[in-house]
């Protein structure tokens, strides 16, 4: 299976890079997580896409259709999506096609504070929803204080995290093959 | 298939019991819907559970448990869900076992208003996230101005009401057996 | 200042109710929580209201209208408000009046889990807005693993809850009195 | 009175420009709305912010913070806030000030489709709840069907619209007023 992991967070040495190569390195054999570099995504902006997509904006969009799943880790900024995640999933959105619909998706969430994120997830969700994506129900994976269970380096430290994430990429991998047997794509010709 | 109807409302002549019926009305031959009259469910208390659960709560989450899917018509009551709608969920969800996780569940809201529920199906979803339900994504129905779409008898005279009450029950009936083919009580034992 | 704690919870020894005291022993010197007993209110039912409110939920709206301010604490059941307590919302918005128009609310929550209610207030901050109340922004109170943090006979063993409690009761001394200086009911008559 | 405008969409002859506009040409005498070109604005990046807020966002906090309100006027992207709008907030929102703490808001949304923007409004009072704005209550705006409500030189043809701006944008002077006699700034000490 390959997965394309998207990172919601621009920063070097983001936590959420962090957590999302420790859900990479916790697929199961065969597996594989290849994380997109999103930096170079214009600002969506509908007098541009009348043009048609932006070269970086179709290359992204083919690689979201070929992927056999989706993982997402993100902060929350605000008390919601970071702006440029949102502005990368308005990109995808749009057009003719729609390459995350039927999509397996996962998220996670880290955040420094207590709660790990625990609106963004839900508002990232409902985005998912509205572009038709299989997005997983549960696990669901809140890393929290996520400063205390990852070293600079990006090494997992913490033994309930690691096994937190490593959980749902597992089923992650169920959720992609019980998706495969939907045949969604016969449920979109309805 | 046999699907059992939700209605959020609990007067007499609701908009909503109107659009379930007019669900069930919708469904392809071979499948009923069966509305279910839960008024004598009890307000949830722990303390109550604590002796078991009440023997309308019993039998009210074996029939949600036997049901192929539900079918949820719901009013918005102050831009969320109505309270006792939310209690009898409350009710469902408790115990060992969950009659919900897995279970196939279509949504329609109506509304006098021009939004036609626009808010209080997104909470809805969340906490049937929660209990781990299969919620078919699209497509949403949102009937809003119910009161010029259907008779005080339950006729609906609005064609396009009527044509999109039907899309979403064939959708829904694709939906429950691509859920099928998923085998999601092998995704649960994960 | 008369202030009405309300409890999102039934339950004998809930971890609310003890959070709700708390709130109350925090407030300055000259106010006072009452706490709401609402046991008693009947599933809202618009068949019911048609023959006026029934009268536990009269006197109940009567003592919002009077009160200073409420302050809630509520567990979160299934990632939203418990049911009861939307059905005691949904009787006070109804009816020509509406006794939490323009009323000071604070919002805590707490759960035995790490996120301490992070989703409920959301939903209820969305409810409150419909009826058109004064919810004071922050400091929000969440109090995770609760059950940590008071003892079964009330008392709160953790220096940290009892601060952010009253620095949140603090502030909703201040947030009433800023209220009051808004004048509120001229706002609500333009 | 002086207000400034922000539009949600970067698109030429977007309906919620003209909506804002609309907005401008419906407050008092004396008040005045200015609208805000953020074409500009970089992708939020912590590790670009590590070096200070660039020229046009250290810019624009500034006209946020001398504002008198702030009326924002959104499309509904995905059923949440258009990424780059979100984008905009994230940078406002940080540093050691909040320009937009205490600061009244006022949101109205147009769509093309019916709802008009019921989703988006609520993901942005909750981004608005994070930086402490006062983000008025009522009345609420939802322009549906937006397109057979302007022309394409932003002449608002319906006169529903024009009387719901309208009545919005006294509210909101009104609740400026109101937010200026709580002192905000004393209740932010707290």
């Amino acid at each position: 299976m390959r997965l394309l992991g998207i990172c919601g967070s621009l920063r070097t040495g983001s936590f959420n890079a962090m957590a999302l190569a420790q859900a990479g390195r916790s697929l199961p054999v065969g597996s594989e997580l290849e994380v997109l570099d999103w930096r170079t995504i214009p600002p969506f902006d509908a007098d541009l896409l009348a043009a048609g997509f932006p070269g970086e904006v179709a290359t992204l969009r083919d690689r979201v259709r070929r992927a056999d799943g989706i993982v997402i880790a993100t902060p929350e900024y605000n008390f919601s999506i970071p702006g440029m995640l949102k502005n990368l999933l308005d990109w995808i959105s749009r057009g003719e096609d729609q390459p995350l619909a039927g999509k397996p998706v996962a998220i996670l969430s880290a955040a420094t504070g207590p709660l790990g994120g625990a609106r963004v997830q839900y508002d990232l969700r409902r985005v998912l929803l509205f572009v038709d994506a299989m997005v997983m129900n549960k696990p669901e994976v809140f890393i929290g204080q996520v400063q205390t269970k990852f070293t600079t380096d990006g090494t997992c430290v913490d033994e309930t995290t690691a096994r937190f994430v490593q959980s749902q990429m597992l089923a992650f991998s169920s959720w992609i093959d019980a998706v495969k047997r939907m045949r969604p794509q016969e449920l979109l010709q309805n």
